[in-house]
This record gives C-alpha cells, sequence and structure tokens, in this order.
C-alpha cells in the first residue's frame, strides 16, 4: 500500500469503533459515501481518496470491511487501499456516465444479500446522491430501509488518536511553510492565483500530499467574500491582500488564515485587523475542557461587539477539523456540547464590513491544559 | 464582475439555448445543480464556480435566470455572477452542515411558488443529494414532478461556441506550459507530488485560475492506474513516469498526458509507449465530421489488438470536453452518435499491462477539415 502514515493498528481501530456503533443501533450496516472533494468518511476508514469516481465503505458488524469503488479504479485503490476486500459498483462511475460495454459489476441486490442487509445506515448522508439512494432503496424493499447515520457516528470522528493529532500537527507545519513562501514571494503586482501556485509549491515541495482545499488569495474588494477563489486580480499596496493556505498530510487537512498589508496601511484597515487578531486570541484562551462551546462563541462576540464591529461578524469563532479542514461541529453561540480533551477545532476568525475582511485562523488542539495551537508562524499583523 | 472573458451575448446564448429547451419541454423549469469538485453547469450558466457550498441556476421560460447559493457564499457569488438575481437556501449550505442561528432564508415552497413550477427538470442529476431531491420534491408535491434531463441539455453543452473554443484553446496553452515546466525540472529522486507542484505553479503563473482537475504524476507500478492521484514515491530512472497535467481557463479545462522515461529506456517499455502513441495518432486521424463514433473506438481497438496489446485496453480512444476535462460524450464502441464540427474531445489512449501503463492525452477540436489538436507540445517518445 502507498503512503502508509497510519498503522494497521489504527484502521483496525476506526473499524472496531464502526462496527461497534453499527451493531448498537437499528441498521445491519453502515455505509461511509464519499466524492472527490468530500473524501472524509473513506479517507478515514480505507486511506482511499477517490478521484472522478465516488466510493464507499461497508462496514457490517462481524466482516471485514468493504471498500466499494468505481468501475476504472480499482488499480488506484488496490495500491491505496488499507481494506483488502474492494468491490466495483456502475453507480459510483463518474458523473458523466462513460459507457463501460461488456462490462458486469454486481449490483446492490447482489452486495445486500452477500452481506446480509436489511437496514442500511448511511453516514455523509447530506452528499449521497439521489439516484444511488433510490437504487440502494430497490435493493432493500423501500427508502424505509435505510436512515442517515452521521449523528451515530459523529463523536469516532470528533475524538482524535495520537497518530490523528500528530498528522494534523504535520499538516499545520506544512500550511506554514505554504505561507512563508508567499511572504517571502509577495509584491504589488501579482496575481492573485499565481501566489496561490506559490504557496501550492512550496506545500508539495515540502511533503504535503495534497491542498486542504482550494488555496485563496482574495485582495482588495474581495477580500469580504468569507468563501472565495483566487481570481486573475493583481495585488495593489495599502489594500487587505488575505490568504486561506492549506496543506493536506495523509489526509488530514488543517489551514491558515492571515491578512496581510503591503506599503502603507490605513489606520482603519489596522484597527479592524487587530479587532480580529484579538478576538482570535481570547477564542483560543477560552477553549478548555469542560466549557460549553455556545459560551466561547457568545463571549467572543460580546468582545468584537464591544469594540463596534457587531455588524461584521457572519459565523461562529471556530469549527471541528480532521480530514476535512471545515468538519462537524461548528462552534456556535447556538452550540451546547462540551469542549473536551483530544477534539481539533480550527480556530476560524472571519469579519468583513462593506469595503474589506479578513479571516485569522490556525487549527487548535483542546488538552487538558487548554486549547494549543498547531501553527503560529507570522500570527501577527502583517505589513510588508 | 470578476473575472469576464465570457461576452454578456455568451452568457444570453447560453440562457436561451437552455429557455428554449424548457419550454418544448414536460418541465416548467431546469435546475441545473454542480458542487465544487462538478462545476461545469453553474459556471457554464452563471459563471460562479461553488467552493465548499453547493448551488444552482434556476431557468423558467420568459424570466430571468437565477443563481441559488448557500447561506455563505453571498459576497464571492455577487463579484463573480454573470446572473444578478441570486437567492440563497439552506440546503446548498456546506455538507458538514453548520447552523446558522437566527437565518432565515426562503424555501423550495418559496422558490416553486414565486416561479410557478409545477414540474422540474433536474441537470446534473446523477450529482443531485437524495436529502435535497426530497425537499423539492416535497415542495412539488412528490419525486413524480421531478425529472433528469440531462439528456435534453447534453446537444447545447456539446456544441462549442467560438468563445469557447477559444477558452479551451487557452487552457491547452496553459496545460503545455505547466508540462514544460515538468520536463525542465524533472529528476530521479524528486516525488510524485512535488513535480505536480511544480506544474501547478508554472500554469497558475502563466494564468490559468486553478488546475483542470487534481494534477497527477504516478511513476513505476503506480503509472498502470487509469485514474490516480500523486503520491510521495521518489521517481527513479528507467521506469515510466506518467504526467496528466490540465489548466483551467475560466471555467474550462483540458489536459495533457505524457509518459516519459529518465535513463536508459528498456526495449519493451518503448516498444509499449510507441504503439500507444501511433494509436493517438490514428485517433486524431480518424476524428471527421459524419463519422460514426463507434467506428473510430473499433478501428483504433483493432489497431491495438493487432500490434498484440488488446488486452491492455480499458476503454475507448477519446472523451468530450469543455467544463470539466472529462465530459459526455464518450467514444466508446458502443457509441452511435456521428461527430460534428465544433465538437471537442480530449484524445485520451490510456494502456496498461501488468507492469506499467501510461495515457497520451491532448484536446482534438473537430473541424470541417478534420480534427485539430489543440496541445502538441513533446507529444513524443520523451526519453530524457
Amino acid at each position: 500500500m502507498n503512503n502508509t502514515f497510519f498503522t494497521p493498528a489504527e484502521f483496525k481501530r476506526r473499524w472496531d469503533a464502526m462496527a461497534d456503533i453499527a451493531a448498537r443501533s437499528e441498521y445491519d450496516a453502515l455505509l461511509f459515501f464519499s466524492t472527490e472533494c468530500e473524501p472524509a468518511n473513506v479517507r478515514y476508514l480505507s486511506n482511499y481518496w477517490p478521484s472522478f469516481e465516488t466510493a464507499a465503505v461497508l462496514i457490517v458488524p462481524g466482516q471485514n470491511p468493504v471498500l466499494i469503488i468505481g468501475p476504472e479504479s480499482m488499480v488506484y485503490a488496490s495500491a491505496n487501499s488499507a481494506i483488502p476486500e474492494i468491490i466495483q459498483v456502475m453507480d459510483f462511475r463518474e458523473s458523466s456516465q462513460p459507457d463501460y460495454p461488456g462490462s458486469r459489476l454486481p449490483t446492490w441486490r447482489d452486495i445486500t444479500a452477500k452481506y446480509g442487509i436489511k437496514r442500511l445506515g448511511i453516514a455523509a448522508y447530506p452528499l449521497m446522491p439521489h439516484v444511488i439512494m433510490r437504487h440502494i432503496a430497490e435493493a432493500l424493499g423501500g427508502f424505509d430501509a435505510i436512515g442517515d447515520a452521521d449523528s451515530l457516528v459523529r463523536p469516532v470522528f470528533i475524538s482524535k488518536s495520537a497518530e490523528e493529532i500528530e498528522a494534523l500537527r504535520r499538516s499545520a507545519k506544512l500550511s506554514e511553510a505554504g505561507f512563508k513562501a508567499v511572504l517571502e514571494a509577495v509584491k504589488p503586482g501579482m496575481t492573485e492565483v499565481e501566489l496561490c501556485g506559490i504557496a501550492t509549491a512550496a506545500m508539495l515541495s515540502a511533503g504535503a500530499e495534497a491542498t486542504g482545499y482550494p488555496v485563496w488569495c482574495c485582495s482588495g474588494p474581495n477580500s469580504r467574500q468569507a468563501i472565495s477563489r483566487p481570481t486573475l486580480r493583481r495585488i495593489c499596496e495599502g489594500e487587505i491582500v488575505h490568504f486561506s493556505v492549506g496543506a493536506k498530510f495523509h489526509g488530514y487537512s488543517t489551514s491558515i488564515g492571515r491578512p496581510i498589508v503591503l506599503g502603507k496601511c490605513p489606520s482603519e484597515t489596522l484597527e479592524f485587523m487587530q479587532v480580529g487578531l484579538d478576538a482570535a486570541n481570547l477564542t483560543v484562551a477560552l477553549m478548555k475542557p469542560g466549557v460549553r462551546a455556545g459560551d466561547v462563541a457568545m463571549q467572543v462576540h460580546d468582545f468584537i461587539r464591544s469594540k463596534g464591529y457587531g455588524d461584521t461578524i457572519l459565523y461562529g469563532p471556530a469549527h471541528g477539523c480532521g480530514q476535512m479542514e471545515c468538519e462537524y461541529p461548528f462552534l456556535e453561540t447556538s452550540s451546547e456540547y462540551t469542549l473536551a480533551e483530544n477534539m481539533l477545532f480550527m480556530q476560524d476568525m472571519f469579519l468583513a464590513n462593506a469595503k474589506m475582511g479578513f479571516r485569522w485562523e490556525d487549527g487548535v488542539l483542546i488538552t487538558s491544559d487548554g486549547a494549543v495551537l498547531l501553527s503560529s508562524y507570522a500570527r501577527r499583523i502583517n505589513i510588508i
């Protein structure tokens, strides 16, 4: 198998945890679905990252896990899967629906019969395409035989093992390498995409397997975009140039978010960025085991409001992190759960007004002593 | 609007073509769905590329088009959408299901009522998540009110306009720049991902907005993977190092596929690569207006079999191309359609045996004079 950072024992721990949940549930089996841009569930259980095609892992209590892939990925999957048993189904082909003349692959009825499945729980339920869900429902006698299993399996994803924490630490260090390359290269007149290319090349050269998400640079008016992509806009002096740079290390993704200003920084820009950085640091200081998540969000938002920037808030100050840079759970004013040791978050402070915006973001691990930043390179006001 | 390569007239042409199809169909409207990694439909009609969240474009005959996005993308979408009217729905939020405390967004019932929709056709039907499909069905009174509209709208996507052809030409030139950077940098001992980083940075620096797909390098035994991702494996002399490098230009994606060998090339490797290149060139020579697609695939496969490599064939020798590097239609032995002017394909010759594999790939435009290659840089046996 390529890319073996995680031990066989770690994969066995994951399979056993999910099989245990399945055994205690109303379902005979759990099906963990993934796509190319949302690969978390399948990667977590198999190390396999689908590309072009989709994939799933089937967990049946008392049986070995099964990786289910599309018609064109067998050689790729065999080289990367921690799960030896691999089945191909036509439903996981590319969305452009290629013909495979003469191909005979098992049906969902074959699979559910082979593993004795009458009731099936689906994880990553919001991603599952209707067409595939309908085919599975037909094999099981109706949609009533299928349920949303995400709330059942989330506790396993949320509590990170020592190996996962180490992978996320390495991801954070690689993300730092990407942002460092940007800081060393950035000049007025460069395009947003060009700077993203420099960050990407630096992270891949340093050992990242990929970016954790499509990294972005957004400058001037584009800096107001909470979700963004880089454009061909050329960056200028005196405006916010925001970077979100994240590396993927063996499936695990963190991110670094920083605004920078080239040349002279207007005082209103400086004050706004400083309030954001102070709110980001307050978030980290408040995230301790035993604290109610919603209370952290409320105190941080109170602080931002007290500084006169309440209308620049879009969402809560942190979110879960793991295989995806943004995972459940979110840390919002409505969050009822309690922070606990070995949870891992992205502290994510995004603020925007009518003219500009920025994000301060770094990974934080909850330890018995409080939150520890996974990255801190240039976590300061950067005026260059 | 950022990134305006396409003229307003080009977007209007697309809206009108789809509205015309909707008006002649059994549906009151067409909904074109897209995700981050499969953005083609929404990008085609709006220039907007969803990130993290999903999106759709609603086409109602006699009314202006509507872009429908998730709760966090309004600023990003407003800066990039060619469609002025933008609606946000909770169903298009991230799959990790963030809370947006206090948020009040329109429901599908609000939308279908506003636009008088009783029957809805869905394009990119295979991508549409079950949860969202169910919510739309509830608004319309049942799944029977929803249909798969892909076969209706495909003719519009397949026949490329002059502006689309120019965008694909530019994409091909940028892909060449990526592969050129690789050829100049490649040395034994470099990792597969490192080489992908170099290609990516070169394409972004030259004006690509992104890669067209996750570019890959696969070496030695990994070269057998028809679909792949780069690994941390270090490339060696005397083995096939395969590259698939593609740039995205304003939404349009092509690809360049080439095997290379560093140092001394074993004669069986050389012969195998040459058969592939000859088959690739034969494919281009055969692709002419008026020719049945399946006949091209059959003649090319006959040629490969005549050389003794019949068991190295995985699929047909070309596939459609446009916003996605791989789009409908495929060119397989089973393909009944006829090639026509202004269709654009990727000539995609992938062959693999038990030890090695490779892909020869370049874009080809069907003109009245036959197929024209969009890229040809280093389309030769490369032993370095």
